[in-house]
């Protein structure tokens, strides 16, 4: 049991745990290998319409959710002495990486705030330190399908979760690459074969096709990841004898 | 009635509509503003343990699944004079952007092809054109959360679903920068008041404070997309006379 803790404050806790419900997260939630709680922001409202957001100081379109409501909330799901990091979903936020996905699955849990509407008062994200975390440079409804992304990421990294699929290793990111192509059975598929090299049976001529269609793949595909994995590749080299 | 169809390809067709049942996609699918079906692949498998994945071709640990197995879905769900636009949900993909998501809210629709294990071979993605789609640098179980981030992300701005909410024009990412902060009342919290400008009621002020405001922060975060919105911006201003 990794004790893995995962707290999501949001409008549709409905929405919870969803896809996380199915599969190998969702029996790794049956097993107890990590717990996940909806909370509904509303319960913390103050009037009887339960009022969560306000229209934006200043003026504009879309509502923006209330600090001092949100503050209840995450105050009492998360108190101050609570280790886990705060995080809030939103397109503002740093991009997630799996550098981060996997120093999350290391430790004690998240709580996540998931906005809605216009956003979050920018006074809770100081006043609570909120870690702004965003997962791709693109507008959602709300912060929930982020959130859903979020943890499916963390928690197939969490022991146990993957079982015997030891593939975790290999994969895209792990080492700065985008990964390989991947082939099986049937041998020719509408007139394409396996490329000859991977029936071979030879090992090393195998790493190194993948390693160089791998290497290919970034460089076409994300001249950004290409330009770091240069830069890491050639600080492992030793510094040349002057 | 926009007519947008989904198609998504899974195993797991439980985990949909999932978060898309719910508030404005939940709505807008009710209304009929759009349609989604889930089809599972296992359903095209021939033989009677439904397998629809197989070793890697060269070794390595994990399953790929198979080119004609997937082939026979596709197919079924999108033949050839479909005139959707046939994505694989992959994290070897472009990175999704904002652009895309508005060319496909105003396309007919799409065909969402959710990988797991290792991946799929590489031929079903060359024989089919599949365009695989990144939802960002992380790994997850499966395709399928990134496909609902997607769907969710398109659907927003189909005709009619955000209703009376005109705030889709303002956002991060439209104009190229990250959203500016917001707030609403209370006047004070914790201790913390409303920055004075927004309370001004000058509005060419606080249009001015905004913009600043979204470029400090996508400076500060975001150096890659403040670049591009520097160059886009210098593109507007009249050439210098000679």
């Amino acid at each position: 049991m990794s004790g893995f803790r995962a707290s999501v404050l949001t409008l549709y806790p409905e929405m919870f745990p969803g896809a996380l419900g199915l599969s190998l997260a969702g029996r790794a939630l049956e097993r107890g290998d990590w717990s996940l709680e909806a909370v509904q922001i509303r319960d913390f409202a103050t009037d009887r319409h339960r009022t969560v957001d306000d229209t934006p100081a200043g003026g504009g379109a879309g509502m923006v959710m209330r600090a001092d409501i949100l503050a209840k909330a995450i105050d009492a799901t998360a108190p101050a002495d609570d280790p886990r990091p705060k995080l809030l979903m939103s397109p503002r936020g740093k991009p997630l990486t799996q550098a981060r996905v996997r120093e999350l699955a290391a430790g004690p849990g998240v709580m996540i705030l998931c906005g809605r509407f216009e956003g979050v008062d920018q006074r809770i994200i100081e006043a609570r330190g909120l870690e702004e975390v965003s997962i791709g440079d693109f507008i959602l409804s709300g912060g929930e399908p982020a959130a859903l992304v979020l943890l499916d990421a963390v928690v197939r990294l969490l022991p146990g979760v993957m079982g015997n699929d030891t593939s975790g290793d290999e994969e895209s990111f792990e080492n700065g690459l985008l990964e390989h192509p991947h082939y099986t059975r049937p041998q020719e598929f509408e007139g394409r074969p396996i490329p000859e090299v991977l029936v071979s049976g030879n090992h090393a001529k195998i790493a190194a096709w993948r390693r160089e269609q791998a290497e290919r793949l970034t460089k076409e595909r994300r001249p950004d990841l290409f330009a770091a994995y240069e830069l890491s590749e050639s600080a492992k080299k030793p510094a040349p004898k002057r």
